[in-house]
């Protein structure tokens, strides 16, 4: 997404995504910063906590205040997973900011069966919602459908983040279900 | 702790704790491998899970099968916190191995008030226990106070615990409570 | 720059540097690659060698031969110098491309007195060329003093490297100068 | 090497090296410290150069101040290389300390093809010397053969190093020769 698409794609898309390697795409942070959407801004790969906040003041300080913060993994030398899911993210960013904090865990670990577990550990550590790759077959996936998990599994996923939540919310004071933010489709890179 | 030390410390011990910058110590690995005492592996700070699992393994080949390992953080360039907690880690060793993995969220973070989202997200990614700094006036600490809890502190943690538990516990299909391993003083590095 | 911006800049600058937080804007990068001057493609900061090579792949792919690879550094757990300067990645993609590359250790070390040990490093390597941040009064500098070396220190730096390319001129058969690029005022982020 | 094996090993050994997985082996450090023997302390691939610092000054606040400080390499997201030879490290070794630095190459690299010109970058960044695998036929190595050279390609290594240190003497005024420190046999760990 160019900033000049910007105003085409706000026309039809509910949510816009500012992806990983556009973390600190100055003109795109601008442009997404100037039209009536919220914006889901993904964790450069290679990003601090503090330069992830930047970016998101550049969007807030064009004029647009819903931003969505979202933790989708760093770079280490741990090569087991793709790559490594900071949930320590989540509380630090609710003690330093008042933006909503979801999790990808898909992108994360690339793994198919450490969706469930990650999901329900960012949840646990307050994250306001998970996105996660959904696919009716992902053997057949064109893109990302070792990291995609089908629709039956993430109908059971749903019932173990919310019996997670239930308690979270408890505990926290905010007895909200956490917003499940579905990716369709897409060949792209986030 | 050096290999000549361990018969001593296994007499008076419960549990033999190695720690983050003796995970590749192959003279204590062994060392430790001879006694009848369970030993708790900390991974090592910039190690990976396979070298992780390799050091369990010199443990185990030695005679001693009762190691439990435990995630205390790996080196990033994020520096919000001493160390990026890697809850991936957990279920991975879930798949790749039989022995018992926890979860230590005081070293990983270093600030007292991560200890509790992190151990909830923890218990959450699957983890057999959690191990934290308690202290009753982590003020006055001699040794790692910043990330030190309260006894009233760890109280409540157990009871948040014990609630996330539940739910992972049906999940999961294991039913017990986790092992909480408290550290009773000490002003050494793990 | 937005890649709308590309040609009124090719209009008057002699190279277009693609900055390190833009190495995988893919709008900039195809954008650059339809324009006749040089890009200086640098290394994101968290971006290994292959995608680097998958960026200058994306500029050559859209007509642009002219692309030079810049070493600034990559993050690491490392915090006394800036980013860690990867300077095995000079010799190889000397291997892996025939695209010439060079050394920027003003943005990778953020110490002036840094500067010139690893110029020699770079140029030892086999670098191109090297890139480094000159101010008439470095301590007056808007932007990028504390790694900014003065005219004068400029001059003896080009001294001492071209002692070193003479050596490895020698050694590696190819006599020419190392081609230094001076970059020129700007308050921006590389 | 157990602590209660140093004062063996030091009645043969002219040089005692502390590998890279015990630099913080703090019982290994002390012991090390009181033999008359000098000392080559290889970086932990995960330590800081300030952790590096502290490790050396266990030894030579032990009674041995012949400390020689080995760079081999951190670990990085970068997997072309086995590790990220820190050549930084070098030149700002010397401003912290009068311990002479030396690099290895072979180790960092773990590619045979990359020693001669890493080697080289060391000696330019100001390395006192190059420890770098030798072996009459590498590739039928034991050990580490992937990373070593053979002894006519070390005598022509020589040369070059010879040829940059001559340049980089005059520089910084310290005409000495780089001393190399030759590995011989052995499958250990470094």
């Amino acid at each position: 997404m160019e900033p000049n698409q910007v105003d085409i794609v706000a026309e039809y898309a509910d949510i816009l995504q500012v992806g990983t390697r556009n973390m600190q795409n100055y003109s795109l942070l601008t442009a997404v910063g100037r039209v009536a959407r919220p914006v889901m801004l993904k964790r450069g790969y290679g990003a601090t906590i503090e330069e992830w906040l930047m970016s998101a003041e550049y969007i807030v300080s064009s004029g647009n205040p819903n931003v969505i913060l979202c933790e989708r993994g760093i770079r280490t030398f741990e090569t087991y997973t793709r790559n490594t899911l900071d949930l320590a993210a989540v509380p630090l960013l609710h003690h330093l900011t008042h933006l909503p904090v979801i999790v990808d865990p898909s992108h994360a670990t690339g793994k198919r069966w450490l969706i469930k577990p990650m999901s329900m550990a960012g949840v646990a550590a307050g994250a306001d919602g998970v996105m996660v790759e959904v696919h009716p077959r992902p053997d057949e996936a064109l893109s990302d459908g070792e990291q995609s998990i089908t629709i039956q599994q993430f109908s059971e996923l749903m019932t173990s983040l919310r019996a997670i939540h239930a308690q979270v919310g408890d505990l926290h004071g905010d007895p909200v279900l956490p917003n499940t933010v579905l990716k369709v489709g897409g060949a792209g890179k986030h």
